[in-house]
């Protein structure tokens, strides 16, 4: 099975775009709800937090990790390749991959949470694999609520949206990454406000291509996989919110499954 | 000392009504940032808390609790009550008083959080004191972030308060409680968009003016408060984002001391 995990909810958009990618393969999700958000946790914290998920999801059946929490790929996917002999996936570096192919220009736009910003994890990984690149960041901190609220199209949001975007339209970026699970469902919005003449990356949409070539690609990794059509949802506590959000995010009612794990 | 505790920083709202209304007493404050925000927590887990945090407040000289945090005062109250034989405050009964005196049609307004409306708290106790009253709530969940994000004069805030006030104006309230301790923050454009009609009640200012006169008229209590205008900061974890919000409130900088309660 193909196990995913992230903080919270927002990691659904992975798991949405995995659905889509590769329908019929049996998927688990985690989202670690009950000590979200992990952006103002320490690095050992965040690295036991994603031990212990990977822990769940393989005791129940999962051969390959995706790691879908931005907080954690950077700092959990190595603990989790340490401790286990699984394929592991984080969520930053397939969209580094898909956004240095697309830019013309090598100039590139990177929004999400303060915390996702300050990390500077995408301007890393650019700069690791073109070092002459232009990144520039904006934090968008007012997104997440919106989104959670479910804001999608409200005039406020908009203008909130246009207003974070216009320190990058001054940068002449050409590709926009949207570094934060959230932001996809706001993806009309961000095209419209970044301007026509940028791209946007949505990360959700990368890792789910890439994984789908490795799976197209290798036998051995394909053969661990069923094939079922079973997807689970677990998460480690929930509210009537994060019911409607999840709701919200794949487009159907999901049973969202409580465990204790925290 | 005055030990004043909240779940994060939002409470120095209520510390800085009491140094405004009692200046010169020794107070101390501590947020338990680390483990914020309470609103999603268990109430076993949100007792334990502030029973935590009072130890922590007791041991460094507090001789009186005031329990700044909304989440709280409905669940950790009678705990602390318990254990303590010390004076004990809570935020949401003087705010109710005030609002019973203020009122003329006894139709009261309740905005905060979702888990502070869904809590019924101000509902529950407005009733018991007034049974025929009306009180209609409005979740306000995104001013918090707007407020935190230090969005206090933006367009966008303006058009979200006045959204949220709406299904209040409509209910003909003469009374509005901010029910949570940022909204002062926002006072003058609540006030704006609630109406000339409506009366605000702020229960930071409530609260102090309830401490003051209980330590006007009893003498055991006052003797036991030193007055050398010593105010000390205490969270059990710090971020930039923490230091540039407890500066807005305060109005002037501060040092938190991080402690490791939690």
């Amino acid at each position: 099975m193909i196990g995913i995990f992230d903080s919270g909810i927002g990691g659904l958009t992975v798991a949405k775009a995995l659905m889509d990618k590769l329908p019929g393969y049996d998927m688990l999700y985690l989202g670690d709800t009950a000590r979200m958000p992990y952006g103002s946790k320490s690095s050992a914290a965040i690295a036991e937090h994603s031990l212990e998920s990977v822990d769940f999801l393989v005791n129940r059946g999962a051969t390959m990790i995706v790691v879908a929490c931005h907080a954690t790929s950077g700092i959990g996917t190595d603990h989790i390749k340490k401790k286990y002999d699984l394929p592991v996936f984080d969520i930053v570096t397939p969209a580094v991959d898909l956004a240095l192919k697309r830019s013309k220009n090598n100039r590139f736009g990177v929004i999400g949470t303060r915390k996702i910003v300050n990390s500077c994890i995408y301007e890393k990984k650019i700069l690791e694999k073109m070092p002459g690149a232009k990144v520039c960041s904006a934090p968008c901190p007012l997104l997440v609520p919106l989104i959670e609220e479910g804001w999608l199209k409200k005039p406020e949001t908009r203008m909130i949206v246009k207003k974070y975007l216009l320190p990058l339209k001054n940068r002449q970026i050409d590709t926009l990454i949207l570094g934060c699970n959230h932001y996809p469902l706001l993806a009309d919005i961000i095209r419209q406000k970044a301007g026509k003449k940028v791209t946007g990356v949505d990360p959700s949409f990368a890792i789910a291509s890439s994984i789908k070539a490795v799976i197209d690609q290798d036998q051995a990794i394909k053969k661990k996989l069923t094939k079922t059509g079973q997807v689970l949802f677990f998460v480690t506590d929930i509210t009537e919110q994060s019911k409607k959000f999840s709701h919200s995010i794949l487009r159907r009612r999901v049973e969202l499954a409580p465990v204790p794990i925290a």
